[in-house]
């Protein structure tokens, strides 16, 4: 996708300096654009677990470079690469525990490689496969916006011409969490290019701001009308006849169809029902976790720091300021992440196309894979 | 009731001049105590409309003070100072639209006058009621107290022995929306009092934040113990049963129960519903707006700046910063209320008594009176 004209992805090779992975600094958007280098496993862990980078996918892929890092940092005289390269595996993993990809794209790397393996075998399974992982996500999210475009096209029909079709959407589960196009953008983007009027709900995203930070940034520069609001308004619209679906993306699925996605999906997928506004989950089907049946129970839910309740990075325009939110001795607490039950979702809009949240839509699903 | 120690109310006549309405200025909680001076009707309706008080009761409290003001400031020669004085009325009517109680004050000091009363009687009449309608809101705030803490007692009874009752809240109907106790904390303060252990849970209450600043401040102060959460946060917690019952504030409810509030209270009274945890809205009796039935058909919801949602006022510690939060481009909504349909609320705590939210028990209620 386009920032200022120039096409961007979220995450890439240094030219010239193949030990050098750069992602967009996220921290700082949509203010001030800036290119992280990241050139040690110390730096990708810290970039993820800081949320520089952040959206399943692009944490996956990011992890998945990370691996590659470790290879190329691994000592020929390393008496055992592999085991350095599980023990990088776990710390990787460690580092956010609610999206799955993280741990799929980690232990996928892992899997390919073998104890036996030198140091250079290694840095080129590493490197192909995080470039596998990478393209493969590009190539799944612009089929979950073809889709996703055909449901935004069936409600267009149903309007008088000219008229938007508004989708609500909380967090940013636009190209800048993945590498390009996004998942629940990705349907959004797609009925822009095809010149179906769209007009997006953007949900700011307490406590992290996604919605007002990295959604809105990303919608303004593809020239998608949006509106932002706070996260307290989508009931409201809902009530009111003012969306027509709600698109949301989902850092990790259980084989029922249960959605953990950022803290607050839940809410808005019980306004959606409540009001017949169509709730759809845009994932790639690496998503899915199908270890897991009850959501609610079994997907753990990151609990961090209070402070990014109680503070706020604040840009004045000219400078960043670390603002109160609270008084100072107010505590405060920070999950990251809700479970929207399966009960409550229309459609999951996968790159396979688009089924049922159900355990039996999703195996039937999959079986075509 | 007290900050550091010195009891309060939020607005008083200023000793020495009785000419001058005193309030806490609630736009710099809870970073600065700064008590406003308000001296003529445009002061009022510039503190009503931009917030420096806030919440139905204090609003309406605050207007019928202005319309002393006004009284105050006619002049012995103005042919009519009935008729200014019902201009007054309908310039403060138009600062909010959506809490009833301005109305309500400002309603019922006019049907006490009369078109041929002379100055000093319009200004003698206008005081006493304005003093009235304010110490009948800390009486109707106590009784609340005391109905509501009942229920808290109940849910007290059926946990281990200083297990916490956690009460959750959103925006502030504590004692700064109020005059004295508050309508929703007015139980809590009465549990805390009485040694019932409590746990409040408080949203932040975007885009102006009153639960962050207002409300923690409150509980702060009192020594309630508190945490601050995101607003997207409640539905997570009920989900596991991390939440006993819900208590929040009315901006107006209809005589079948519907209940305009902040924005963002349906969301966390279909949460409440979908968890079985109970809902119950603390109101005073002139919350109350019996000439309309449909909430969601008949309440006017104020539609506020746009700014509010894309800049916030941020404390660095020494001074403020207005501070982005969006894309300089990107628009904003900014819905003040919405409307919680009477089905999902589990009761209505009144200061004659806690009922329904249904017609024929809010008139059974009332049939008391």
């Amino acid at each position: 996708m386009k920032i200022e004209g120039i096409p961007y992805r979220t995450i890439w090779l240094k030219t010239d300096e193949p030990g050098c992975i750069q992602v967009i600094d996220q921290r700082y958007l949509p203010h001030q654009f800036i290119v992280e280098d990241l050139r040690t496993v110390e730096d990708v862990c810290y970039a993820i677990q800081d949320m520089h980078v952040r959206g399943a996918p692009l944490i996956g892929s990011t992890a998945a470079y990370g691996m590659y890092l470790a290879a190329l940092h691994a000592s020929e005289q390393d008496a055992n690469v592999y085991s350095r390269m599980q023990a990088t595996a776990n710390q990787l993993k460690a580092t956010r525990p609610t999206a799955v990809n993280l741990a799929y794209a980690v232990d996928r790397i892992l899997a390919a490689l073998q104890p036996e393996d030198s140091r250079e075998s290694c840095v080129a399974k590493c490197r192909q496969l995080a470039d596998e992982i990478t393209e493969e996500n590009v190539v799944q999210c612009k089929k979950i916006g073809e889709y996703g475009l055909a449901l935004i096209e069936t409600i267009a029909r149903q309007k008088a011409p000219g008229q938007p079709v508004h989708i609500l959407t909380h967090c940013n589960a636009g190209w800048l969490a993945c590498i390009d196009y996004g998942t629940a953008t990705a349907p959004i983007y797609a009925a822009h290019e095809a010149g179906i009027p769209v007009h997006v709900w953007v949900d700011e995203t307490r406590p992290r701001n996604q919605g007002a930070n990295i959604t809105a940034f990303e919608l303004l520069h593809a020239g998608v009308p949006h509106t932002v609001i706070a996260d307290n308004t989508g009931g409201h619209l809902m009530q009111h006849g003012m969306v027509d679906m709600v698109i949301v993306g989902s850092d990790r699925t259980t084989r029922r169809g249960d959605v953990a996605n950022k803290i607050g999906t839940y809410l808005k997928a019980l306004a959606a029902k409540d009001n017949n506004v169509p709730f759809y989950v845009a994932l790639p089907i690496s998503s899915f976790d199908f270890s897991i049946a009850d959501g609610l129970q079994e997907i753990p839910i990151e609990k961090r720091s209070e402070d990014e309740v109680k503070f706020i990075q604040a840009w004045s325009g000219e400078q960043w300021h670390q603002a109160a939110l609270t008084p100072k001795d107010s505590p405060a607490a920070n999950y990251a992440f809700d479970v929207t039950p399966a009960r409550l979702v229309s459609g999951l809009i996968t790159e396979l196309g688009i089924c049922q949240a159900d355990e039996a839509a999703i195996s039937r699903l999959l079986a075509f894979e």
